[in-house]
């Protein structure tokens, strides 16, 4: 079910001569998380291809280059087998060992993938035996023109970082998991619910919506539109029960009521948050409320200045709710449009708009940073389906992250 | 069915004196045509309101001020009356009697109407009796600062360039017949069919999709969205016939073929057509079609400059169809953009574009300068469906416009 087509997996490459860490390295990147791994069969001298996922980068498809990892030069059966990897490539990540530091293998190496027009992320790897001076880093940096960061990858120091720049590397189109597609079958047909209130656009649809229908007709689905008033009409006017019901978060009570038990149920926000952000690092956001205690501060973020309605859901309502749920106090401060404050340790929890405004790449980016900093994140869609209680059921098409809500 | 709602009728009020025509104007505006007309009941002093369809400008409300149309200055219970009218009204037309010209009575009128800021067309009437210099007509139009039109309410002379000038000066937000809302009742299924092709927009749906199933959703009906190769299995997971058959028009063979006999079919250009167009004037264009000879000239018209596809519909397949159809050559011309050529006269047929880029007021202005020449207008989607026979059963829930079709 959750198969991700491979085109929207990004494609990692990792380089680095044999002695730099690049297992390692691959290891750290995942290790921490639940890591789904298969191996794509080769033989030990060809770049194997694992499909993994990284949080908060979501579905990748990490790319180890072992057989192109001679120190020195790279000969002429390498430099081909170097231009087959690019060639899937979406971005590079080189691995330096930090005794030998940069050498021609690494030289020849940017070379070539600049030739590609790829972007390249550096580490200087095992900082945890050799700790490189923040001159000599910059020193290296300038003379290949690569950012560098130093890294181990035994330790995970500078983990967080190096996703952050990856994140903040990776090519303008990449797009992430499909808002719907993988989750349906040819012929399966959905079921939204969309609620016509006074939040939504003169005569259209918000693009979610939109773009949740064209996604299903791309996957040769059917989509039953409807207001949540004519649901349960709609649900009984079809012979078989719909494959799956999404509906908009701020009406998941009423429809979950109407959806009956054995039919799927889940949001437009949850497929938004893994279709531009990262599903399971929200969730774990999500289980974070439940650990919110009076006189905690709470940082609420907005990915754009919209006009506020009476009882905005950001400034009044999820407040509202969440002194609800902690029974006490809470400290809130706001932020919108541009970027986060400069210290996000002092906060307990992040609750961040579903970034209709933003792309996939400014989401991430957003939830690295809060990754980094250790602060829990969770978005608007998610926090609300956690405080009705209906988070669980809406994670039935998604069971990584369900298994994150339950364990 | 055709029932359209009030405030999507032109509301337009014809001021005059009494002895001006203004009964001669209206049926001028609508005699030629077939008129709907349902009198609201009122004394003989009173406005009266009649619900009537002007070719081409649609749905309106006709407002016979009889009773605030004495000679003479506005007395306090004309001017109340005036205003009450005034209230209600998208448009004036006022009537002039060529023999007195501009009377203080035209003056007074003239500043009330300004006073609420609403657009003013007049006609000095009975062009067949007195003929007005144009010098006269500039001036009175100068004093009064109205433009002006000569015409006979009698002869027809000048009516169409009346339309024409009434279209112009319509509100910005005028918006006519809704795409789809009239036609359904709550609780009704709707299944539109929406194929996906090169023309799609990435990841989108183009416009008029959504707001079908917006204006669905905002009349309590269910949509149901789906490819034309799924047509058949949704249809078949359905307990009900749904209500009406939407279908892309370049699909309608295959979608006619798939949806039974019994169930409402038409096209989202025969929706917009009517939305944004004059239904009853492009299908009179339709029947021309068949008029044509080979040898004659035909003009096809786009509102944008749009990036053509390789068999353009326009450029190519339109030519090839009615080729086809008339056994033998034909002059085409092509415009695209801006407006008409200033001569349309030597022209056999005009097809246009569904004018998806185009304001209502815009398409009409076109629609009313074909006819002020005297040429058959089509449009693309009403075209092919006539050329493919079932131009008939796509006029289904539109009985007016079948029956122009079949007489």
């Amino acid at each position: 079910m959750e198969e991700t087509p491979k085109g929207s997996r990004l494609h990692i490459a990792i380089f680095g001569r044999r002695n730099a860490g690049k297992s390692s390295l691959i290891n750290a990147l995942t290790s921490q998380d639940i890591a789904l791994v298969s191996d794509v069969p080769g033989t030990t001298t060809d770049p194997v291809y694992k499909a993994m996922e990284i949080l908060p980068i979501g579905p990748v498809m990490i790319i180890d280059t072992a057989g192109i990892d001679d120190v020195g030069d790279l000969g002429a059966l390498r430099v081909e087998r170097t231009m087959q990897v690019l060639n899937k490539t979406d971005l590079a990540v080189m691995v330096i060992e930090p005794e030998q530091g940069v050498t021609e293998f690494e030289k020849e190496l940017v070379k070539a993938i600049r030739k590609r027009n790829l972007p390249i992320a550096g580490v200087i790897n095992k900082s945890d035996l050799l700790s490189i001076s923040p001159e000599q880093l910059a020193q290296w940096s300038v003379e290949i023109d690569v950012p560098l960061i130093g890294i181990s990858a035994k330790t995970g120091q500078g983990i967080e970082e190096l996703k952050r720049l990856m994140i903040k590397l990776a090519p303008d189109d990449w797009e992430g998991p499909p808002l719907i597609g993988d989750l349906v079958s040819p012929g399966d047909t959905v079921v939204l619910v969309v609620p016509i209130d006074l939040a939504a656009p003169k005569g259209r649809l918000i693009l979610p919506q939109v773009q949740t229908i064209r996604d299903l007709l791309d996957n040769d689905a059917c989509a039953v539109v409807v207001k949540e008033r004519e649901l349960k009409e709609a649900l009984a006017g079809l012979k078989q029960p719909p494959h799956l019901v999404v509906t908009d978060s701020q009406e998941f009570m009423k429809v979950g009521a109407d959806t009956p038990p054995g039919v799927m149920l889940t949001s437009f926000s949850i497929l938004l948050a893994r279709h531009k952000g990262d599903l399971e690092t929200l969730v774990t956001g999500a289980k974070a409320i439940d650990s919110l205690e009076p006189g905690d501060k709470v940082l609420i973020a907005e990915g754009c200045t919209h006009h506020r309605q009476a009882d905005d859901i950001g400034k009044m309502k999820i407040p509202r709710w969440l002194r609800q749920n902690v029974g006490g106090e809470l400290e809130f401060e706001w932020v919108s449009g541009g970027t986060f404050p400069p210290d996000l340790t002092k906060y307990k929890l992040i609750v961040h708009c579903g970034g209709c405004m933003l792309n996939r790449r400014e989401m991430l980016y957003r939830l690295a940073t809060a990754r980094e900093a250790g602060v829990p994140i969770v978005n608007y869609g998610l926090l609300i389906a956690h405080l009705h209680g209906i988070l669980h059921r809406a994670l039935a098409p998604f069971p990584l992250a369900q298994m994150i809500l339950t364990e």
